[in-house]
């Protein structure tokens, strides 16, 4: 199934009106079989319905390193993804019943209590750019968004370190580009304790939650952090910038965590 | 508490950095008590929060009339909402063991059967107004936004006819934004069935069930809409508008529902 659908329209233009086709983003359930046991289902666009299972039970708390990960299946025809784990104890499912229904722009579903996660390490190095690097980087991430481009109804999300973009993925779903991006790093074998996250959206608590479960030191944002995130950020070291926009931008937190090679004293 | 919250940030303009204080959006996780039992808790703005819990048991359809509402109580200290509703019947709670999660830009947990929402009435009067109408409408929108001017972090919802805008709702959740209108208007006994609910944000499909579960005939969104939105609106009976930028704008579904008066032949 393709990520975008032609539909038809009515472009009304002022007194003018026109039939025309255009693009809109598919979105499809899948349902996510863990261990034989439905787990949930998930509302997503069709693509990378592996990396998205995935970067999910990551996010989760689920699925902690590539011994644990026994088998994925996908089936595109059912939507089903079937993941294998090991070792995930009799009562896993038990936190699945805690739910909190979260601000993913809306409601999300969390599983993740943020006192179980870890602290970043106190001793990590600096990451190391410049705010031209930065800008760079969002043009490019910008320039990757095709289905964004065609549609204008989805969201990124982006890997990155200082000479570039590493991976990348979009999902109408803003929480699902970055669990997408997690779950690619996952299968990749792609450390993200070096690197940076990309993110085309608003960053939530929920959000900070996956970023901070996944050991990611250093977040940028093209738009507003909300305070729950930025607790969270401070709370477990991540540095967090946000309103990332050509030359400028806010760091919240952690400032520490990224030094600027453009700025002598900050 | 305030929507907004105080924060310190380090702002950086090329090679220049600036400590400053700005706003962010507050974010807080309430719990819905619906007749003694916890429902759900729910990350939001907070402010509302009696609308919001009632929009949000108008959207999955455990409220469904302003007689089976029996109380609201917020308790802003512990962040509680308890709704007494009557003739719930004893198993209403098991629709809510049946997770979906769903697009919410992201995920959000939806308890909706599409094939349980009803068609909005095959011969309802479509709605007139002219495309500048529809422009003016939405720079009114745009202007009461002020948590999104002052934090650039949340999403809005109003509920308008061809003379303006009547109520309006805004939250750092695009999803929570659409249930605390539906709320508002639910408390102030406001007929949805020949209004028009303005959007901020991308519809999805679990905001259009929200849209037909409450009746609306009409949603115009400055965005984009999600193809399996466009499947329930043109199911369900629902006019709706995308990308309605200054005159332009797209009339995706029900064309009929709506009647453009600056256009003599559409």
């Amino acid at each position: 199934m393709q990520p975008a659908t032609e539909i038809l329209l009515i472009r009304v233009n002022g007194d003018q009106t026109e039939d025309m086709v255009d693009l809109v983003a598919t979105e499809i359930a899948f349902t996510l079989i863990v261990n034989g046991e439905v787990l949930v289902s998930l509302l997503c666009s069709p693509i990378e319905l592996d990396a998205m299972a995935v970067g999910f039970l990551c996010s989760e708390g689920l699925l902690r390193d590539r011994e644990s990960l026994l088998g994925i299946e996908v089936d595109e025809q059912n939507f089903t993804v079937k993941v294998r784990i090991k070792d995930l104890g009799q009562n896993w499912q038990k936190n699945f019943n805690q739910k909190t229904i979260t601000s993913g722009c809306g409601k999300g579903i969390t599983f993740t209590d943020p006192s179980s996660l870890r602290h970043l390490a106190a001793n990590r190095q600096p990451i190391h750019i410049s705010t031209e690097k930065i800008r760079d980087l969002f043009a490019d991430f910008r320039s990757r968004s095709e289905l964004y481009i065609q549609t204008g109804g989805v969201h990124s999300a982006a890997l990155a370190d200082s000479s570039g973009i590493i991976l990348f993925a979009e999902d109408i779903g803003r929480h699902n580009a970055v669990d997408k991006l997690i779950g690619k790093a996952f299968l990749a074998a792609i450390d993200l304790k070096d690197k940076i996250l990309l993110s085309s959206g608003r960053i939530s608590g929920e959000i900070m939650t996956k970023v901070v479960r996944n050991q990611i030191p250093l977040l940028i944002t093209r738009t507003a952090p909300t305070c729950m995130s930025l607790t969270y950020a401070e709370e477990h070291g991540v540095t967090l910038i946000g309103f990332a926009r050509g030359n400028r931008m806010n760091i919240y937190t952690h400032p520490h965590g990224i030094i600027l090679d453009n700025i002598t004293e900050s």
